[in-house]
């Protein structure tokens, strides 16, 4: 059904919309490291949502987050996530979990994406404990009402954070 | 943290009381050999429980049911999941996710591991939509009852269980 | 697939242990009548479980808790509860639904009872709000510490709990 | 507290926005025409929101995508579910459940339901497997994308997806 | 970490947006005064959503559907909950469970606060069964639809919701 | 409805198995004695179940673990959690909630208890994230498989499960 030898086997896309990355995202990059040869994080261009920061603010913000690795690549896509998968020849798309409500959306992903494409495989990996309750979201609400995300969110966003929130 | 040189990235092992293997499991192992370049099926042999077949039954009854591959093995093990990956110098243990039960069950499993060995790391997949509801407890239970397993698991083992329930 | 002419559409089987029949139980049956022609409360006899009550003093209780009426009819059955539906030429069966731990269990076993039988089809009910965190699990355990029932359980219940309690 | 010798036992009512019509619904309303005598499939039109599709354009793609059967209707409705369902003298309400996330949404809605009309029922019936992780929601998204949805919905809406979407 | 000498351990606040109060929410304060010497019923002015009632209308709902005493108060608050459960010497955040949903989401908000702040516990009730699937979201829906909410909330909310809504 | 003079507003049960007691029960006691001004550590007898530690056992070791404080006591009580509460004079039961699991049986039991005694209140805190996975269950298992335990529970419940499993 799908042309196997082409496919990357060490390649993992890790996927998000990442508006903007969190710490719980960065832990979850550096274990998908230790698993997988490469990883992308591949940030998402969705023309039909309004995010916080734009997807050249959001790549940016990772890069300068992360080391530069030659086994790690930040990259961003538009349209279908199992499209860009195979476009990269990557078999492997890596997904964090962190509850309930994660857990029947991602299912529901993996699963129209595995309907698409059959050859892409998703893999979940639990969020960290400390990282359980974390999201973009909440990072977004606490930052707009003045609250204090240090904690949550590495420098560069928290500056980017009280710069587009002009606080 | 751990000695990451001696960890063989490759391997994935696939543990479980597997009594008896399901043809949802059958999906998975050969969706993680898509994935991972070698595979080992791990029947856990706990002392304390009452399986309906012992682990030699469990064992035999996979290795009748797989096809003999270079990149699959069955193996069986006793105590702590953890440390029979780190004997066998695995980074990634794999497990299938049904449905909300098992996420809770599984998140706690995998935490634990995690706490106790942070150098092996679990991954996750979706199990198939054919197999959803299909766990091996249910197997014993219809079987007892005398229904037909014959779509549930792979024909050894229908047979297997027929045996076992003199019917 | 079926020979759906044979079929009682009409009548509906509400299956369960009811060890013991509780008020939850008892709403949902009437409820089950205003909407199904007629309705059988089918006791499932398990020989491998230790019930509190045996199989003839659950149906007799549920009996005497209940009206005699035309449309209603109480029984027991062993073995797959699809088989039973279909000696009983029943296309629905009738289930009531809880919560959340309700759910997997009660979507499991309508899965499985349609791969079975794929004439048979579940139909859920929720259970009344002020039976929403009733079982008979929970009466037996109120029951055995000697707290109250009475408000749990049918009044021939609360009595037969404490007579076989001793309390 | 209801007059139920005006009720038509054996009508159900489907109701949903259908925005649009997927296989999974499909396949849930002929399991309902087996259980039920007549199943109104109930369009509803609610102007506070912006579907993809008109209520009109809606009620023809359900419309173009079912056989033409006696005991089988399609219509639109505004206002509360409930009054619809009393207008027509239906006694049920039939609804799919898929996941949990459904679950909660659901009964939210059979409960405030039951305390406008307690006369009428709402029942549930579980997505069969295949459409498991199926909704209305993911086909516009995929839709959007570019991606197939040939095997989602029927091809009349496949059709009108393309067109809408100009692509 | 935190002056305790400064809190006031009697004081429990009361959060929501309460667009509107229902009578879910009454029962819940009315057991919270049980429990607390004093509780805030505290609502939150969000600017950057659009309620259907506004903060000045929320607070004089709440003001007149609930008896005066020493021991309640009415007040609004804009920012973080944390910080004006710190200018109140608040050490407790009392919060109503009401099923999955809530919890997910409450849990995260719970955990968010008290990184922000660790001296600030959140304690969670559970809704009293009449009100577990009852919303204020539910109520402005049914109210929409033109539906009766005499049983969901107070009578003078009942009152400014058919104002509200010209019906 | 009760006798409301009676209670003892600032004393709070927290009642459990504690079979062991783990450093997640420990930490959450600390958090409940800086909200109420009195705790009590209920360690529950059940004579139809078989622990691994006794009642005695399970006491004595929490008493170990735990400061000795006058606001502090650990007590053991057998029967329903209600008529105990009552006995204490005591208007608050206080519950951690982990997961959704949880979540469902602590809800079941909280609504059984407000049942049978409707003055008595339960109220939740959220585990601390670090124990957001911890359970008594999973450090037996632990245990009996020889894994450390020395993170998960205080180091007199550490020995007492070496002492008791001979390892």
């Amino acid at each position: 059904m799908s042309d196997t030898d082409n496919f990357d086997r060490g390649l993992a896309i890790y996927p998000g919309s990442f508006d903007p990355i969190t710490n719980g995202h960065i832990e979850l990059i550096f274990r998908g490291l230790e698993v997988f040869d490469r990883l992308v994080v591949a940030v998402a261009h969705n023309p039909r949502k309004e995010p916080m920061f734009t997807t050249e603010e959001r790549t940016r913000l990772i890069r300068e987050a992360l080391p530069e690795r030659p086994d790690l690549e930040v990259d961003c896509f538009e349209g279908l996530l199992v499209d860009y998968a195979a476009r990269r020849h990557a078999r492997v798309i890596l997904r964090g979990l962190r509850a309930v409500a994660d857990f029947e959306s991602e299912f529901q992903m993996a699963n129209m994406n595995k309907k698409i494409n059959p050859a892409v495989e998703t893999l979940f990996m639990m969020t960290g404990e400390k990282y359980f309750f974390l999201s973009s979201q909440n990072v977004r609400e606490v930052a707009t009402f003045g609250g204090p995300v240090d904690d949550l969110v590495p420098p560069n966003v928290a500056k980017a954070l009280r710069e587009k929130l002009g606080s």
